[in-house]
């Protein structure tokens, strides 16, 4: 079993979308990670902040899932981190309505003593000297630092986004970000530009268009699963980054072969996540179920056109 | 061998794009779906029409892969259509700056005997009428017929069209078409609904972001390459047809299986189209390089997980 740790927000969402919307509910990059890679025979931990308003019950869905909670900070008096966003009616854009940093706007991570040796470090969303302080805290430099961030840090804090991709092995951004971060419009020029900035793996998300990997000359494309409905797109790029960092952290395969069976695992997963609001469908989802829709994943997928 | 049909435009193409511009230069459907469908052990013939201004060495190029014209009519004194085009920075959209039908506008088309037992017929982008027409001159039913549209029709000629896909077995068109023709926003229902049309396979073109198969519960999915440059998307989905419905003729297999291989062949064949301008890349494109990037599409898509 690998040790997983986790860096990212535990959150208030309150979603909106063409087919309702939630009060506030649990969110947070973290958490979907968390989810997602408790699919996996992993031994998890967050570091985050909340406020003594999130509900117990909330911690509750992460401990029930065996996710150690023994670096996320709770700030008496503090409310926790909040986000309002509303989706367009095609699901692929959004607003975002309110924005309350709260807790997270004071963060100093601090990595509890049994995750120093983590196997895999997950970075999600957040400020890049956070992702950095985090990496610092690692007794042992981590078999595998996965990083996921986006274009808010590339306007606002572009420096330590660079210095802390220095440290990383794999990258994932979308495709409009990958773009912004190399002035580059051809998502093959553009990875070439990123492997040298540090990371010699990236992951390039295109939401319903799928994602793709690069490592050296190698390219790999896994789908989205075509879904008849999608409910929710909120969690899904941090699902699929947690399914990504928990099924390497489970295998301990740093393969490049093994890397492109992590990418169908997070895009299977992240097919789950947009089922309902929130967390709902990652919390009650069971393995026989992953399981068959990988299978979906390979009938999508794969032929067999004889080559000499 | 196979005996293959193909209806479409054989045109003047003028082009720009960010990276150049073009005199008038040989275009249209059926010359794209030709060349493509050249790269297979077809027999293949086009039914079109141009003017007395198509430079004979044009259609040399045709006949040079074998491509038989007896069914293609020169008009006297005619003018050939003419369709002039400026693609936008992010090569995914364009502008139509001229469109002049010329002898296209009273196109009664005239399947040459030796044409109306073909095997397979591909009918690329034109009215509708004109579709039917050749479908309906067909001496026995095809074993399969393909037929490609576009918004346009559906806009201008959707009674007609509508009925012309009744009578089809592949209809392939893009994402924002299949939305449209259905008032659905889903692919998987949008594919659904097409199916109850008529066809019984639908392929989604989705451009660089790949294509979809449908069929009953049944779909696959095929990546575009990812390319360091696109030089010219012109033609590049009539390739996709052409290389398809090439495939499928000469194998003579009209598996679901084997429409899979025909997905990989035609996105394959079209990831070369657009490395020049026009035609310039297919005239040129010899088996071996075919062959050697089917291997990078195996290599980008295909993986091993064990499942149960």
């Amino acid at each position: 079993m690998g040790k997983l740790l986790i860096v990212g927000t535990v959150a208030f969402d309150e979603i909106e979308t063409p087919f309702g919307k939630t009060d506030k509910i649990l969110g947070g990059a973290a958490t979907f990670i968390g989810l997602a890679a408790s699919q996996y025979n992993v031994e998890s931990g967050i570091v985050s902040i909340v406020g003594e308003d999130l509900p117990k019950a909330y911690l509750n869905v992460l401990k029930d899932k065996n996710i150690d909670l023994s670096s996320l900070e709770i700030v008496k008096g503090g409310k926790t981190f909040y986000w309002k966003g509303k989706y367009h009616n095609d699901l692929n854009s959004r607003d975002t309505l309110v924005t309350e940093l709260n807790t997270l706007a004071d963060f100093n991570p601090v990595v509890s003593e049994g995750f120093k040796d983590a196997d895999v470090v997950m970075l999600g969303n957040l400020h890049p000297s956070v992702q950095l302080s985090v990496i610092n805290q690692m007794e042992k430099r981590p078999k595998l630092i996965v990083l996921d961030t986006m274009n808010f840090w590339m306007d606002n804090a572009l420096p330590e986004l660079m210095e802390v991709i220095k440290h990383i092995d794999v990258l994932t951004i979308n495709d409009e970000e990958a773009r912004q971060l190399t002035n580059e419009y051809s998502l093959v020029k553009a990875a070439k530009a990123i492997q040298k900035m540090g990371p010699k793996y990236l992951v390039i998300k295109k939401g319903e268009h799928g994602a793709l990997l690069f490592h050296e000359e190698k390219v790999f494309f896994a789908p989205a699963l075509p879904l008849e409905e999608v409910f929710d797109p909120t969690g899904a790029g941090d699902t699929f980054a947690g399914g990504f960092a928990g099924y390497l952290a489970a295998t301990s395969d740093l393969s490049f072969n093994n890397m492109k069976n992590a990418v169908i695992h997070g895009s299977n997963l992240a097919s789950f996540c947009v089922e309902r609001f929130g967390t709902e469908r990652m919390e009650i989802l069971k393995k026989e179920e992953v399981t068959k829709r990988l299978h979906q994943f390979k009938a999508l997928t794969q032929f067999d056109i004889e080559l000499q």
